[in-house]
């Protein structure tokens, strides 16, 4: 049959000699071909393709597979290839006749049994041998459910890989997992059957024309973006895809998924991913590609609760109620809205906030990315007089225009006072006209806009590109897992989230509008209706109280206000120490509760005089600085990088002396001691914080510690009961010559030590936090409601 | 006759009884009482103040004084009395019996000998005597030129001070100087005749009203203020005035002093310290006030001359040529324009650029300060169907308008997507109406605007201020040395710098719209007549060379494309490393060469892997990490405190061990060695940063040194010819086991040496640097035009 159809394509002078077949065959396998996707997609992308490459010198076939049975799987199958469609820009004549070709080599096979898999792939070898073709590599794309992908990947794997020297590239489509763990071990049992380079996971948005011309777009326009494309110029990027549509019809899927699952973790992730990523020196290079973007997925910050704004139209629930027949008063957490703000640490990005929202029953569908930069000019002509074309104080953006909206078209936008971007001429042209539209807040003919020359599909974009092996237009294993590493975490902190209800349409209003503030998002308007913990108590509901507790001054409140508290004390003693001796010496714990005042320290305290202040470790782990369990490690982390303390004013304990950890004749506690004596007037530190142990340990003092509870060493090496056993303190009686000192006790855990801590005297060789008492200083107690309460 | 003063006041019923008129009285000597002035604003201002204070409880006599003779002065001054203005809000007939009070205690006197103070004095206290009155104080009002300040503060030091228990005030109108130095002479002159706190130097924006009111607003919105008057929240901030006059007339000062002088360095950076210094806990106690006003000139960043971009109005030439009797091709190099971007470096403020504007002959006449926020919100719905009124994505500012421009008024200005400001309802009121006015690209109607219940003139507030002893609305002797202190330096490099000439009014267009980049501000439009150096020649004309020099590749250009280019090597190699090993292991060396190199790559290059990079000395020079003389304290400053290398990645060569500096028995050297051996594979840098001395040395290994030429030790102790004379520094077979090394020569001073070196071979004994070679390493040579050419 395949040498008819060579004739044929012979035959019509424009096609392919037979010289040119040389490349090789190439089999195409679709799984799932008389599914929706295939047929809404799939086939004509394969069609798009054969029309492409019939004269690469490749020969091509085409096998479409399902579970049905031949024959009706047989009609199925090509009632789809009939109807498929010849693109606007081919001559007639020329696709009529290699539509044509293309349904003879087109063929259905039932693929239920390992035996089917056995047959075809005798089937394919038969009709090379016949043919007399080299095989040149098999496609075989998964248009199934992720269920059924381990069965067809044991089948491929064991039954119908080509023969050496031909490739084999499976395609996935997702949903690949649900979170990091599941995305893990399908990615496990994948890895079991193909290797790494034989995997394309298709993530549709990088074959839409838009998206998939970002990097080429910041390569081709390195010289204006250069300069520009940084945390200096960029004020923010908002990375959108709104749908008018709902999830009716689609809720047993999306009842699982949300919008979170269904598209910033895949769609809008990538497309920043392209935006933020280091440009690779070659950007064709698809290996460099991956690595630039892998690279990006580490810069990014953390994201919690507080990153997100959730919605739920307010049909939804009805919807699930009905679909999936659950009860009147079934109450959804599966959020239809999502806005996201994201940071990436990196020198380049840090600070500039990239919003990534989606959602469904919006006011509008289309999608964008758009950079807005920051206005560098001041105009000195007053407004009225400006010429509005040329001036600088314009607005200034970078828009990629996936489609639908205003525009109705993808796009590539570039404010005129910005540049004019170089862009290739073959695939991209200048669009005009329609000036009256307005768009991102400016005339369109404020820009300049080019449109693809040809609008293309994104499946026969990525269908082409599987062709070509473009890895770098598909999701590897690596990016998978670090984009669900990225997300996992806030989906896990925000499944008991309360989300805003919103009618849904233009009546949403200004529901869903949210604001950036200190790295998290909110809900501009505050009044609007809660579904979920509609009375849950805020902790601002309640005031700091003040009291007394073991004499000394308390201070208690919910833990978030606690530390807030106690951060703005320790700025008010550090600026009114500075004031009066230029300098201020803190030193500061170890453990995990500093943490959360470290974040706020080094977030919210702008007036902090940080330059003026020493920093000093109260008690150290016998452990490398770099070790993730130093003390030094979680401060430098959480505080230090954050801050401008100088260098010559931060103290870590010398605990690595002679590449060797806590050794006595290494003398690092007298080493310390001495640090402290030459800088610290009286070596007394203007404020130390301190924590508690549930054994009434403090800094790291242990109950029964033979060093440190009295005498006259003033930095002391001891042991804790836990891992890792070696310590280096500060002693007590160093402790108790300090002007202040703050103890800070947190949480439910600690409630035991603290009840007993009321009721016990002066005994630190039990307790040695009751040893704590400043000889001419002062102590306070910052402890929370679930310490002192329970 | 003051007696019947009192008498007639009390007549009047409405003014203060015998009882209150207690609290003493007050001489106001004004010196310049004829002056223009006295005439336009100061006379009335006195006049004001009677009014205000008449029932204060002091009574008061005023002592106009000047150098014309007694007959044709009374006259002079009589006729400046008689035309006071009675105030709108003020009731005619109170008026005008207080006008006739004022003009009773009014009095003329000729000061210009000795014996004339002497004989004020003595009448001043016969009035006392006579009248039984106690004295409260005196105020002296100095509106005289400067020249004649130290000869009249004498004389009111030796003759005219006020008996213990009263106080003296003396009244200083600027120039307060020219420059540091000559600011420095002029406050230490006086210092020898008042003590500080008689001293109130006038700065008459701070009379302003809406200036004046910058502080009271930040104290009273503390609560909306407080989350958003910060760097994470404010934009950009611009400090305007734009006149339309030109200096047509007063050339002879302006000619002198410029538009830097006049303007920027006084009423722009008051208005600039009320918006960036922390806020007192109270704003109404002058001395905290005053010192926090102090700590925010600290925290500013120095200027240089890219901080600045400067014009001058075409006419501005033949009016100096005209009125100063130049000769026809004089060119003046006084700027009328001047445009200038300042940052903070205070936690609060880094980073945000705030924008220094004032010129003559600009197209309107306008003072303005602008705080524009960041857009911080992200509206769902699009932007057809967003309600304007209420959008959080409108823009979003505060502005006080100083006066005239479209508003014609003071104003304070409130986005109503902001929050509706409290303002103090005696003193403020709302305005409506007006709402097709746009202002700041938005309609009026977007804002909350108060104006002033009272238009009140600048100098009458002040002399209000003067009264109540408010020194805050002042500025001090230290207030005026750092605000010389921190200009002086831009006066200094511009002296010379190219001027935009500008045609004037509308007709400049876009001539005088600059941009910002990098810290740096310049004109937008490029190709405009500067009007100096018209034929400099710019870096940028040469391209890079790339050559060869002893045997090695040399890279030459001017400076600052050498060091750019250098960067970008330097950036290239780190990331290859990182890519390679994980880490990248730099050693740097100390001198003033490479500071322009640090700051270059702490501005310039986001994607450095510094997170990854091990920063290494190269040498050391025997002083505290923390003298200005360390070479790591230059590194610090240029460098490290810019980026984020974590604080594990620094060494610093040990040269301070035990309290005491590079003493041997101490083995910094071996410390050092060791640690090099533990951190770098095979003790060999990943790359090292070198360069020359005049003498040929380099590192700190000097001609003829015994040390570190040759042999094992790595790190050695050594002796250079200049102070200070103790140095450590790697060896000279240590830097050569180097990947890459990098020799850094710039400047003309540089030439004999450059010239030396390409001509002799390697004698390491002679000159050090010739020895560098690294045996499997690369070495290359940036060499700048000055150093290879001369």
């Amino acid at each position: 049959m395949l040498r008819r159809v060579l004739c044929t394509v012979l035959f019509m002078g424009a096609l392919p000699s037979l010289a040119e077949v040389s490349q090789g065959h190439i089999s195409v396998v679709l799984l799932g071909a008389t599914g929706d996707l295939a047929k809404k997609y799939l086939w004509q992308g394969l069609f798009q393709l054969y029309m492409d490459q019939v004269s690469s010198g490749h020969s091509f076939t085409f096998h479409g597979a399902a579970l049905t049975a031949l024959e009706p799987g047989q009609r199925l199958m090509f009632d789809v290839l009939k109807k498929l469609a010849c693109p606007p820009d081919e001559s007639p004549n020329r696709c009529a006749v290699l539509k044509d070709q293309f349904l003879k080599l087109s063929q259905y096979h039932q693929l239920k049994t390992a035996e089917n898999y056995t047959v075809l792939n005798r089937e394919i070898e038969t009709l090379l041998r016949q043919e007399g073709l080299k095989e040149a590599g098999r496609i075989f794309y998964f248009s199934v459910p992720p269920f059924a992908y381990t069965e067809i990947a044991r089948h491929i794997n064991s039954s119908c890989r080509p023969p050496p020297g031909a490739w084999l590239r499976v395609v996935l489509e997702k949903p690949f997992g649900h979170d990091l763990e599941s995305a893990q071990q399908l990615a496990a049992d994948l890895t079991s059957f193909f290797r790494e380079e034989e995997m394309y996971r298709v993530d549709h948005y990088l074959g839409k024309q838009a998206v998939a011309h970002i990097l080429p777009f910041r390569d081709q326009n390195r010289q204006f973006l250069d300069p520009i494309w940084n945390r200096h110029h960029v004020e923010r990027v908002e990375i959108v895809l709104k749908e008018t549509v709902d999830a009716k019809g689609r809720t047993s899927f999306y009842e699982q998924y949300g919008v979170i699952r269904d598209v910033l973790q895949n769609h809008l992730t990538e497309a920043l991913m392209f935006l933020t990523m280091e440009l690779p020196a070659n950007v064709s290079r698809a290996e460099e590609v991956l690595q630039c973007k892998l690279q990006a997925f580490q810069s990014l910050r953390g994201l919690n609760k507080n990153s997100a704004v959730l919605g739920q139209y307010q049909a939804y629930a009805g919807q699930v109620q009905e679909e999936l027949q659950k009860a009147q008063d079934y109450i959804s957490t599966t959020p239809t809205f999502a806005g996201v703000l994201i940071h990436s640490d990196s020198l380049r990005w840090e600070g500039v906030p990239f919003l990534l929202t989606s959602g469904k029953a919006l006011d509008e569908r289309v999608g964008y990315v758009r950079v807005l930069f920051k206005n560098r000019a001041y105009c000195t002509q007053s407004e009225t007089l400006r010429d509005a074309e040329h001036s600088q104080c314009k607005a200034k953006q970078i828009v990629f225009y996936i489609g639908h909206g205003a525009l109705n078209t993808p796009a590539v936008l570039v404010s005129r006072n910005l540049f004019r971007p170089v862009m290739p001429e073959g695939s991209w042209r200048e669009a005009v006209g329609q000036s009256d539209l307005h768009i991102f807040g400016q005339p369109l003919s404020d820009y300049y806009v080019y449109s693809p020359v040809k609008e293309r599909d994104a499946y026969s974009v990525l269908i082409s590109n599987i062709y070509h092996g473009r890895k770098d237009f598909f999701i590897t294993t690596e990016n998978l897992l670090a984009s669900w590493a990225f997300w996992t975490p806030l989906l896990d902190s925000i499944s008991h989230q309360p989300l805003r209800l919103y009618p849904g349409g233009v009546e949403n209003q200004h529901l869903l509008d949210f604001e950036m503030e200190s790295g998290e998002v909110a809900f501009t308007l505050a009044e609007a209706v809660e579904l979920l913990n509609p009375n849950r108590l805020t902790p601002s509901d309640y005031r700091t109280i003040q009291s007394k507790f073991r004499q000394s001054p308390l201070v208690s409140a919910w833990s978030e206000d606690l530390i807030s508290q106690l951060a703005s004390d320790i700025e008010k003693t550090a600026s009114r120490t500075v004031a009066r001796s230029g300098q201020f010496h803190l030193a500061l714990s170890g453990g995990s509760s500093p943490v959360v005042l470290f974040q706020r320290l080094a977030r919210h305290h702008y007036a902090f005089p940080w330059k003026h202040t020493h920093i000093w470790l109260v008690d150290e782990r016998c452990v490398p600085l770099t070790d993730t369990e130093s003390n030094f490690f979680s401060l430098h982390n959480h505080l230090l990088q954050s801050v401008r303390v100088p260098y010559f004013n931060v103290h870590p304990m010398p605990v690595h002396l002679n590449q060797r950890l806590c050794v006595e004749e290494d003398r690092g506690t007298e080493l310390y001691a001495k640090e402290i004596v030459a800088l610290v007037a009286n070596a007394s530190f203007d404020l130390v914080l301190l924590g508690v142990g549930t054994d009434g340990h403090t800094a790291s003092l242990f109950p029964k510690s033979e060093n440190g509870l009295e005498g006259a060493q003033t930095v002391v090496l001891t042991e804790s009961p836990v891992k890792p056993h070696q310590r280096m303190s500060l002693s007590l009686p160093l402790i108790n010559k300090a002007r202040q000192v703050f103890v800070l006790v947190l949480g439910k855990g600690k409630h035991d030590i603290t009840i007993l801590l009321s009721r016990v005297g002066h005994e630190p060789k039990k307790w040695p936090i009751s040893g704590v008492s400043p000889s001419s200083g002062q102590l306070v107690w910052y402890v929370d409601y679930e310490a002192l309460l329970g």
